[in-house]
């Protein structure tokens, strides 16, 4: 890894731990030492829904409120911890993780999976929960917010995705299916459901390191312009185009989804609805209605909701900033205005679940090389990330939607969705 | 028939038709005579979007604007009917079809689907095919909603229904299946779809005559507990429980959804969500969210739009008072509130074009039993309403939705859909 890369990995502006673990901190000169810590974190666990966790404070003390044994222990290493806590757990659950401040003695995913299903009181959940104001999706703004996540550096997540480099949520046709073989799975699942024909026309509105475009292409004779804004992304599928002799098929443009112009036969859009933000949906439909013919039809795959809320705010802070997930509800902005017909959505979120754990366990194996690349921060930062995204989705605060569409006067369409399930075609 | 019955089937308030059709008329006296009734005809048609259909006014004169050959020819009888049509032409249509002062000569529902699909300038669309107040789905209203069309007699709806009385959209595995194998293909798919398991107990909201429920107790083993409040279709129902020995299995009940009381595995209604009405999908949402444990799941099957509007103004007058299609946005109200998670949407509308063609085609051969049953002005209002129920589908300005749910942590259900199309289980 180049010291650029390098540069882009420290980006993350995760605040740096305190300089002397051992002695006493800034934090803890106001803390109010009479207040009775394991009281206070018995409330909070109570507020949260009493998961099946246990917390073992910096005096010691071990503090559960569930009936059931635990499925986790949470050390905090001092008492700044616990009120930080009290004060927006999403948050600063996350800040104590990367700095050290807390430890999770167990399997890690399986304790955020805990905490996310635990029944919160209502008004704790407003209160605690609550999320940071996302970052906007301006046109500027879209180009710093993708440009601080997907140009880490492509040797950094070949470390830990399939071969492709797809970044969003596999398709297993069967729960032991590999990652590499469900991510093919995948494209092939998301072309057949937008029913692509050879010689069709396609634009892709965020197209990752160019897998899909490039499958698009060979295995079913698309013209394909796929869109996205990250630099290191397009080089790199530029390259992959070039090596695979796909470059008078696949066109990769460095651009702003709002800049696409042209006409096409399929709108194409995998993992990129969450960074548009629910204020450009409609915008979003002008630019689909404006792209599609009288039989035109397309496909987006996104993260989303059963109901609405904030990204974690940890994760819209340091990894994900600007993005949300929307509900269904959110998402018929971009189809309802312009008559578009929704013929097909299937939730995904157990694949996601399942996706997110080959990630994390593909990147725990990398973790020294990961640690030599950028530094111990870095590592609990995404080993928290990856970690937290298999709870979520295994949890249902996180869903995965696939909405296939068309223009409301296409009828050739495949009679049934059986040719989703048949073998090849 | 019996008299009752026919009383039920007059009940169909269409304003009797002129005493004399071929003296002077009462609306005529205040016809102003100096307009030029082709010119006004050419200014309708374009304002409905040129749709190739031909006008014979009662002049003789003839009008068209498409350039496309005409697919049929409207005959209007009188000039005031082309006053009226003009005034609110979706309501008036159908009054002057069913008193005869509109002849089609043509394919009618094929007429109906090129006036839909005909792009309509925007202020005509909202001006000429504005809709009636629907009546209201209180408690009383709903009973009498449902008794103006549900109690018509099964004889009459045995006359070009399938075998089983199946009156919603049936899945068709192949265009050309039978109207019978595409109905039990329907209970099959949406009985596959609740992942329903033997011993699941059901609440089924709406059940007809109650072919589904006595389907998922015969061959899926589940205990359903079935709601209608329409008296015909129950009373036949129990008779059929009783026929097929599934009374200890299966039991009717003649009260409203909104009397539900229990806890139930799935909650499934197919074809009642239209006669809900979208002030009370919450409440339908909080139903749902009583009755159904943490591993519950549910199903709904229901007419809906691509985007809102109330449904055609004669079709809510005199077929379905009280009926709204929601769009998916709108249908959200039932889901999100209770944190259910959407599993599955498909939009099966032209499934329901060719339902409805086949109901047209078989009712069409029984007219003459209809007419004897009833009167010619019946007749023709039903032919109307089931051509123009295969052509909104067709035109898209329909849709049907089967929309999966369950409850979040509901983590035991089928890694893919794949056996929704699997021949057998």
């Amino acid at each position: 890894m180049t010291p650029s890369k390098q540069g882009a990995l420290s980006r993350h502006n995760v605040p740096a731990p305190h300089a002397d673990e051992a002695g006493p901190r800034a934090g803890e000169r106001v803390t109010p030492t009479w207040l009775p810590d394991a009281w206070l974190a018995r409330g909070f666990l109570r507020a949260m829904g009493s998961p099946a966790i246990r917390i073992v404070l910096a005096n010691e003390q071990t503090v559960s409120t569930a009936d059931a044994p635990p499925v986790a222990t949470v050390r905090l290493t001092d008492r700044s911890t616990l009120f930080r806590l009290l004060y927006h757990p999403e948050l600063e659950f996350g800040e104590a993780y990367v700095d050290g401040r807390i430890e999770v003695d167990g399997d890690l995913a399986k304790f955020l999976e805990t905490v996310y299903q635990a029944p919160a009181h209502p008004l704790a959940e407003r209160l605690l929960r609550r999320a940071r104001r996302p970052r906007p999706n301006s046109l500027s703004g879209s180009r710093d917010n993708i440009h601080h996540h997907y140009d880490l550096g492509n040797d950094f997540y070949r470390l830990w995705l399939d071969e492709r480099m797809l970044y969003t949520c596999a398709y297993f046709p069967t729960p032991d299916a590999s990652l590499e073989d469900a991510q093919v799975a995948k494209m092939e699942h998301v072309c057949r459901k937008a029913d692509l024909r050879p010689g069709d026309r396609v634009v892709e509105a965020g197209c990752g390191w160019g897998a899909l475009a490039l499958h698009m292409a060979r295995h079913h004779g698309a013209q394909v312009r796929a869109f996205n804004i990250s630099h290191e992304q397009v080089v790199y599928a530029r390259e992959q185009a070039q090596r695979e002799g796909l470059q008078a098929q696949v066109e990769f443009i460095e651009d702003d989804y709002r800049n696409i112009s042209g006409e096409y036969d399929v709108f194409m859009s995998v993992g990129m609805l969450e960074h548009v933000g629910k204020e450009h949906y409609r915008e979003l439909g002008g630019i689909i209605d404006r792209c599609l013919p009288a039989h035109g039809r397309g496909l987006i795959h996104t993260i989303g909701r059963s109901r609405p809320a904030r990204l974690n705010a940890w994760i819209e802070k340091h990894i994900f900033p600007g993005a949300y997930p929307p509900t269904l509800r959110e998402m018929m902005d971009i189809f309802e205005p312009y008559n578009l017909s929704v013929l097909d959505v299937e939730n995904l979120r157990l694949h996601y679940a399942k996706t997110a754990a080959h990630w994390l366990a593909r990147f725990q194996q990398s973790e020294d090389r990961v640690r030599q690349m950028c530094d111990e921060r870095f590592v609990r930062a995404w080993r928290l990330y990856l970690a937290g995204t298999t709870a979520a989705f295994t949890a249902s605060s996180l869903q995965l939607f696939q909405v296939a569409f068309a223009r409301a006067h296409h009828n050739d369409m495949p009679w049934t969705r059986a040719h989703l399930y048949q073998e090849s075609r």
